[in-house]
């Protein structure tokens, strides 16, 4: 797949993700369910439809393809990580912790909306996924859903994604019990695979889950997911420090002024792109197993590397 | 089983919860967890530890004793419940929403820690409640895993739990697009069960599904599930208007200062008494396919009519 036909899947995968979740973010009471509050509802929709990349659910999309598993399945566990990534937007975006006005160019939840209903808008959408990932339509076997699960719950939680987002306001001197201030690089590389990496690796793994992959292949795209994770952080701070606000659809330079712990700050800009590259290598070398049956996902790590939002 | 006798029961319930949160609350990584950030597992177990009446992992084991299932497993998906509903009273007390300062007799979390540590806290408690079900400790059968999350995530979603946290912040007028006011007794008791009915009624299914219940005992313990909660909630509203801050833990009187949708406002406080005393009969008349084998739950909904805190 050459450059430009990954940036074309990834264009049909993300209109598949903005239907999926049109469909199920839903103002009718699913089985069981009493109500949904029309502006809860109205709010998880304004979160989480009008683009975005959707690269999470097209990791899991793209590694399914390489077990040739079924795509829709795929698409469902995309769904709930996708759910956990929006959800984890919301809480970031909130005024206790980063502040943030804008978000792809639009006003942040609890801008447009309140705070209240951000907050509960970001649980809702946490637990959605969970539910997402519980039914039968996502994968036949009980086994491979309640895998997916632990998978996602782990990659979130206190020792993924929501322990990172502690670290990383830590590392900014929130806390009177941590001194904050500049990380190396080892502290900001732990950081970050927490904060973000999680939330990359733990689709890919979800992929190779649905596609049962053997031990030797999940360890493989592990490699990968790991490489492509670090690499998707560092292309974030470099965007942060280079990128024009206009395009990458947010504040730039508030990483810095935050006080943020990025790999540009503990290497430097060019030691960051150095590293970029490098990470992007290694993402691609770690496939080799799969021949060019995976040259989908090398495009894709070549893309994330490039972005220029 | 007598009153005392479900006291002491519960009694000895709670204590092992405690214990056992103690232990998965831990500083330790998990396997596949890169840290565990000593604050956000502080604030973890401030809001978790030292008490309560674990009322839902009670229901949980009471229900799975009826089956005979093994008691292990069901404390467990009882500390799932036991996390989502500290979640929910974590980001139900921030300043974006009810602004307590009291729970249980301490500062609530954002003011023992902060509102960013709080917000993380509560995020990483809903998550690790879906681990906790994903593990074969809660159950060797994937299928029954995966049934557990499922009804617990409709539980405490849009159309559970937080969706109950919405209409009640609405019902109090908080939203420009709805007028608020005082509710009808069909809204308040629609508000109710979705806000705190939903989280009592799951965790008797979940005892259920653990004990591989027929559709018929499901149908009844559902049916007693509902009556619970209510009451639940009718015990709540009553212990609001007339209960002792210094007894109940927290401040009292607020929901009419607040303008909260209750029971109480809607039937007066002889009303909601009367109320009481029907459900919990109703609660006590579902258990009948089970004969005296369920007494202890039906010891269990008295217990809950009559509590004082």
């Amino acid at each position: 797949m050459a450059y430009s036909a990954v940036e074309r899947r990834l264009s049909t995968i993300a209109a598949s993700v903005e239907a999926a979740l049109d469909g199920v973010l839903s103002l009718e009471a699913g089985a069981g369910e009493t109500a949904r509050p029309s502006r809860l509802v109205e709010a998880m929709r304004y979160a989480m439809l009008g683009g975005g990349k959707r690269l999470r659910p097209a990791l899991v999309v793209l590694t399914a393809e390489l077990f040739r598993a079924d795509t829709a399945g795929a698409l469902r566990a995309g769904l709930a990580v996708e759910c956990v990534h929006g959800y984890s937007l919301i809480h970031d975006d909130l005024p206790a912790m980063d502040d943030d006005a804008l978000r792809r160019g639009r006003p942040t939840l609890h801008r447009a909306f309140d705070e209240a209903t951000a907050i509960l808008a970001g649980d809702a959408l946490l637990t959605l996924a969970f539910d997402l990932l519980a039914a039968p339509a996502t994968h036949p076997d009980a086994d491979v859903r309640i895998g997916l699960v632990a998978e996602l719950a782990r990659a979130a939680g206190v020792g993924g994604m929501v322990g990172g987002q502690m670290l990383d306001l830590a590392a900014e001197g929130r806390f009177s019990d941590a001194p904050g201030g500049p990380q190396d690089e080892a502290a900001v590389l732990r950081l970050q695979a927490m904060k973000t990496g999680a939330l990359i690796a733990a689709p890919i793994a979800m992929g190779a889950a649905l596609g049962g992959a053997t031990p030797e292949q999940r360890a493989a795209l592990t490699a990968y997911g790991r490489a492509l994770g670090a690499a998707f952080q560092v292309a974030d701070d470099l965007l942060d420090v280079e990128g024009e606000a206009a395009t990458v659809g947010k504040a730039t330079g508030k990483d810095a002024a935050a006080g943020k712990a990025t790999l540009v700050a503990a290497l430097g800009v060019e030691g960051a792109r150095r590293r970029l590259v490098d990470l992007t290598a290694q993402a691609s070398g770690a496939l080799s197993p799969f021949g060019a049956d995976a040259d989908g996902l090398r495009d894709l790590a070549r893309f994330v590397a490039e972005r220029q939002a």
